[in-house]
Order: C-alpha cells, then structure tokens, then sequence
C-alpha cells in the first residue's frame, strides 16, 4: 500500500524528460485522495478515507430512464460536441438548485464544468501566477490545495474555530501578508459542511468576512458542494447570495446526484464568467452534452429535491454512528459535530501522529486520511478526517471500534516509553503543532 | 455575428477584477471553433466551418442499449468517482484500437481524457514554461494552438509540402531557435488528414522525422484523431509505432464514435504518464466512469469496426462531393485531395483575404474557417479550411457554389479596381505570405 500523504516522486534521472518539464510539476505530488481510494477498494477495509457518496441510495432505474429519454429524444445533441458554456437547459435547472441556496444569477454566468475540481482548476489557471496567494481554511480541502500548487500559488492558512473561519485571523493575516509585499488573489472557502472540518460559518460572520474580502479587493471563491445536504436544519444562505460582484461561486452534482457524470459548475460575475469560458473551452473544447443532457432530464423528470431529502437521512444517521461510536470508544479525544456533509475532524493528543499511525491503522482494516493531506505547510498531524458517507452505520462502529484500538495502542506504548527517548523518531516534525480547528 | 479570428479582448476597465488576473490570461482568445459552433448552428447556412462529425451515422439504438446495460450491471461503479488514470477496461480496449495503427503499449502507460484535447492541455501544463518553443506544422489546429499560448508558448510553425511535415525545414528550425538559446519542448504533430491541411505525413519521413527529434531531445506529440477515417488505403503506421520513448501518442473516440462523450486518450512513456496521471487528478479528479464504461461496453458488443468502416464511408463520398465541387465551380485555385478525415485546404489568390471574406460568405450562406486561426504568427489569410465531414453532399456542393459566387465576385472587384488604389485597405498584413502548405 502507499502511503497518503507521503508525495511520490515526480521525475528521476531514469527519466530521458527529466530536465524538459515546466517548473510548475515539480510541485505535482501524488494525490492523497487517489492512494486513499486504493485503500477504500479492498473490501476488509472499513474506509473513513474517501468522499465517495452513497450512490447506492439512488434509484439506479429513474436515472436509466432518463438517458434512454434522452437518446431517443435528443440523440444527436447528446452524442455532439456542444457549448463551451455548457447545455442551456442544464444551466437553467442551475439556477432553481442554487436558488435553494439564496442564490439569484442568471444563465449567463453559468458555466458547466467536469465536476467542481475542474472549475477549480480554471480559476486557479485564471488568476493565479507563480508566488501569488491565496487564502484558504485551516485545515482545506486537499483536492483544492493539489489545483492551487500545480499553478505554484502559496497557500496560507487562516484559522477557524466552531463558528468557521475567524475575521480577526482573516484581517491579520491579510494586514501581514500585504505588510510583506505578497500577491493575495483569492479566498477560498468552504462555507457550508466545511472538508475536512465538519464546521459550517455562521450565518453572523457572512457578511462581516465579505466586507474584509471587499475591502482587500480579494475576490471570494466559495466551493460549496455539500450544502443541501443539511440535517437538522438548512445552511445559512450562501456567500453568492449576499455579494454577486466578489464572489465565485463553485457548486457540483457529485454529492446531490451522482459524481459518475463529472458535473458540476461556476457561477462567476460577468467578466470573469466570459474568461472562464474561454478557459474552459481550451481545456476541453466543450463538457460531456451526453453526462449534462442526462442530469439536465433527470432534474427535470425525476424527484430530485425527495431525493436529496434521502440522502439527508442516510448522511445524518451515518454521522450520528460515527459520533456515538467516537463518544463509546475514543471518549477522552474531541471531534467537530457537523450539521452536514460528510466529514468529521478528530483531534488527537499532541504525542500522536495520524499519518505515522496509518499503516497500523490499516493493518487493523481501518482507513482514514492524516491531518496532514489539508495543509499546505506540514501541519495537521495530530489530527485526522473520519468520513462518514460511504460505510454503513454498522460499519462506521466497526471502524471506529478499530480506529480506537490503533489510538489506544498508541497511547499505551507512549506511557509506557515515555521519558525513555526510544520514542523518538515518533515525534520527528512535531514542531509543527496542529491548528486549533473547533473542538466539538 | 462574431468574426471567427477576431480575439476578443479579456479584459476590461468595467471589470473590477482586471488587474487580478494570472500572466497568462491575456493569452486567452475566443476560440475560433466556439465562434464557427455559432454559425454553423443556423440551419440555412451551409456550414464548412466546424469539424462536428456526422453522428447521424452511427446507431443511437446501440447505444442507447450500450448505456442501459452499464447502468444495470455496473451502475455504482458507473456513477461514482473512479481511478484519475481512467477505468481499466477501457484502456485495455483502448490498446486493441492502437494496435490497429500498429502500437504497442501497456495498460499502466494508457490515461483516459475529457476528450484528446485534455490530453493536449496537461502536455502542455507538464512542460510549458512562459517562452518555452513548442514546433507545429504550419498550418496547426486552432484548438492546440489556443492550449499552447493558454500557457505562454511561443508556437513556431515547421513548412509542410505534400508528403507533409519537410524534415529540412524541421532541421532549419530547429538550429536557428537553437542559435537563438531558445527552449524547444516538443513537436506538436497530426501526422494522419491533417487538421487543417488535408495531408499525411509519408511513411518515408516517418522514422527520418523521429530521427530528427531524438537527435535533439525534443519530444514528440503526436495528435491522431482522424488516423483510422482513411480512404483509399490506411495511413502509414503510428510515429508512436516506431518510437515508444519519445512519443506521447493521443486519441480520441470524437470522430470514431461521438464527442459527445468527451472520451480521449493518452498512451506516454511510463515516467511522463506519471505525471500526467497526477495533472489530470488535480484537474478534475476522475474522468467520467459513466462516459467511459458507456464506451467500453459500445466497443465490447457493437461492431465498432464496422461503423468505423460505415464512417470512412460517408466521409470518402462527402470529400469527393467537396473535390469534385471545387474542381467545377473553383478550377483556377488549388486544394488539397485528402486520403481521410475531414478537411480540405483550400488557397485562394494572393490578392484575396479569408478572414475579410468570411462575413460577405455568411450572408451567402456559407461558413468556413480563416486560414489565420490555425497559425500563431497571423499567417493564413490567403487560405480557408473547408470541413466536409457534416453537410450532406449535395449541401456541400451548394456551400461550395456559394462559395466560389463570394471568391468570384472577389476576383471580380479586384480586377475591376486593381492599380486605382481603392482596394489598397484590403491588402493590410499582406506582408505576411500564405505559407506553402501543399497544393494539390
């Protein structure tokens, strides 16, 4: 097994191009997400790894039913090369999903992507030259922290608590980084369900972390693919729906319905939005019409937003597993409660290291992802992401119960050699302490 | 209508975030192709414009039934994330559809893409440096030539004559940019019914070609979309057929199946496939499972070579419309004959201008495209790319005389007026010659 986190090497002198590639791949590392979906395959592994929705709560037939609609009806569209900007109807159906959400845009501004990862990615390649900032959650999404390091941006953290991402941490990291001279282009932030946090922001700080972010000329980059998938009660509405001129606004089918289609989308002010097509369009020339006509029918035929209501109740008794499980088994560590989404944040003790500590955790059949995959700058070890989306909630106890024997032994071992010093390869990096985020 | 070839400007004092954007964004320009797409969109112009293939061709009911049988069968596989190097059964079928242009390669070296232009895009971001040269044929195609300045390339062209790319000119090239300390990255080539100059590299110049590049450490790109479309005969084997470690070789189920699918490939050298691996995971994650096990079961029970077969087809009697047409209403210019695919290149008189033509073409009805999109240096007003690939053939040889009224009224007015100095505003950029591309 590979280990996440460890980056592979990216070009040797075994390598005849070795010399010829562009400065920005010698930043490509190994994605963590990719080895972790190695580990998620072998079946004896209780996976608290990936973010792989539970597509089998989906009525496989409806969706079946649309495409075959959609071939006989409009065959010859979906088999096509189609818009850059995407299919209208799709980009119109954007618009009532966002809508749910407080949104108000127009067609226009929309723009289909290859899921969210891929608006991500044009917006990096948009703004960002090699040495500019941008500014992103501690911890954040790791697949983000991949897009901006291929564009050699310097990634900088801000800090949250229970209530999202701090202003005062926002102000003073601006008011430094613009002390030293730096490029700050954008925030990127997970409102809602924060990953791997677990944390939503206040409908309270919304306007007030808009207001910095306008006063800075920092443009917003709000990626808010889990949103609807509230428990006890919806989300604050969306940055977008407050400031429409500052905002860029990244949403996604692959949590909603199904991340096999690759769909997701951008709604982006008016120049930027004209920009991102053009992106787009050199990228890939046009997005699937057969993968957007399909998900375009399916919201059009099938029940979606009772759909959505399912997966609803299938996350949150996930997460209420995983929570009473890590109440039952881990009970003196602290975990972040998420109102949705899909993760939980575990803080270990500062002795503790995840990422050192999961081969053994596979060993036991339980996998998750070490703290470290969402930082930028080394932090993160004491602290690990359980995601609670794809095992049963009998499973998610399994593993927990697992998970728990690996942390326990540790524990023990360090009691037991504490103050001997044969420890101490264990606690190599541990000048990096983690980052505060929200304790349960 | 917008003027293909016109770029449009990026960028503007109304948007607030102009002074934001990345280096590389003021390389961005509309896409010719995304301009053409327009046109052709209106049902009575005869569109020679765009390189839409004719999927009315292929049997919506297979697969339609294709679709239905991976949903039933497969269907969570087919609607979850899958592996970032694409799903293995494709690739695997991916090599019997190589070995047919006589490459040999591994499973482990093949990358599936949102169609070969993704390909195209992270080549490009995995050894494009701002200023590094990347070689193409003069002419290119525009989708490449737009990926290449999207990351700050300096495109230079390599002469053509009719057995396609001159290796003396290459060799020319190559030492001036050399004498000049410039960086050549790689050889960008279509070897088979060039996009847009309608020629195939011969057999002979295949390995004399490679020769050259590997003399100079310039890796090779090989674009080969239309290869299988041929005629008459096959084309010559695959560059990739001769030489396994300095080709990046790309398909494309576009113009053998549909685009619509958006499902291309990549076949690397291990070291570089790595890599690419990792770009294409920050870029979008995952290729579409749904897309990908569509086309892998299309290609398992449906007699995709037979349709293959069905294609080349309709495109040999469509590109002898087109011929035949041009040898009736256009005797006096020249065009090349092609042996496959889907373009002819069509030169006019020194005197004439394709890109000032183009909107006097639309009001009669029919589209083409400016022979200055498929250069980097502003060269290619004295030649068009007539697309006969989906227009019917009696459309066709409607378009085509329509055509010649517009080409012929041209002539017309500039024999009429030559020497009184009325029509010098037509000649601007005159100064830069159509280059030799093969005539027929």
């Amino acid at each position: 097994m590979e280990e996440p986190g460890t980056p592979r090497s990216v070009g040797n002198n075994l390598d005849p191009w070795y010399s010829n590639y562009a400065e920005r791949t010698a930043g490509l590392s190994a994605s963590e997400v990719r080895a972790l979906f190695a580990v998620a395959s072998r079946p004896e592994v209780v996976s608290l790894a990936g973010g792989m929705p539970n597509v089998s709560a989906l009525p496989h037939d409806v969706i079946t039913d649309s495409i075959a609609r959609v071939m006989r009806e409009q065959g010859a569209t979906a088999l096509q090369y189609g818009s850059g900007a995407g299919q209208p109807v799709l980009r119109e159906q954007i618009l009532e999903v966002m809508a749910l959400e407080g949104i108000r845009g127009t067609v226009d501004n929309v723009v289909t992507t290859v899921g969210s990862q891929q608006a991500l990615d044009l917006v990096t390649k948009l703004f960002i030259d090699p040495g500019d900032v941008i500014l992103a959650e501690a911890p954040s999404y790791v697949g983000a922290i991949g897009v901006f390091r291929s564009y050699q941006a310097s990634v900088v953290h801000v800090a949250m608590d229970d209530d999202g991402l701090i202003p005062d941490a926002l102000r003073q990291t601006i008011a430094q980084l613009r002390g030293q001279g730096r490029r700050i282009k954008f925030l990127y932030t997970i409102p809602n369900f924060h990953n791997p946090a677990g944390i939503t922001l206040s409908a309270e700080r919304r306007p007030e972390i808009l207001e910095i972010c306008r006063a800075n000329e920092i443009l917003v980059v709000e990626d808010n693919p889990y949103g609807l998938l509230y428990f006890d009660h919806p989300a604050p509405d969306a940055l977008r729906s407050i400031d429409d001129e500052g905002v860029i606004y990244l949403g996604s089918f692959s949590k909603t319905l199904a991340p096999g289609f690759r769909v997701g989308w951008v709604l982006a002010p008016h120049a930027i939005r004209e920009k991102l097509i053009l992106a787009a369009e050199s990228a890939i020339l046009s997005p699937s019409a057969f993968s957007q006509l399909t998900v375009a029918e399916y919201l059009k035929t099938a029940d979606w937003k009772g759909q959505i209501d399912t997966f609803r109740g299938v996350y949150h008794e996930r997460k209420k597993a995983m929570v009473s499980a890590l109440a039952e088994y881990l009970p003196d560590l602290t975990w972040t409660d998420p109102n949705g989404g899909f993760y939980v944040w575990l803080s270990l003790p500062d002795q503790l290291d995840s990422k050192q500590m999961l081969p053994r955790a596979v060993k036991e059949l339980v996998a998750f992802t070490p703290g470290t995959a969402f930082f930028a700058d080394g932090r993160g070890r004491h602290a690990m992401r359980l995601s609670f989306c794809h095992p049963t909630p009998e499973n998610i106890r399994v593993g927990i119960r697992r998970l728990a024997t690996v942390i326990n032994g540790e524990i023990d071992l360090l009691e037991t050699f504490a103050g001997t010093g044969m420890l101490e390869s264990r606690s190599s990096d541990r000048h990096v302490s983690t980052p505060p985020p929200n304790l349960n």
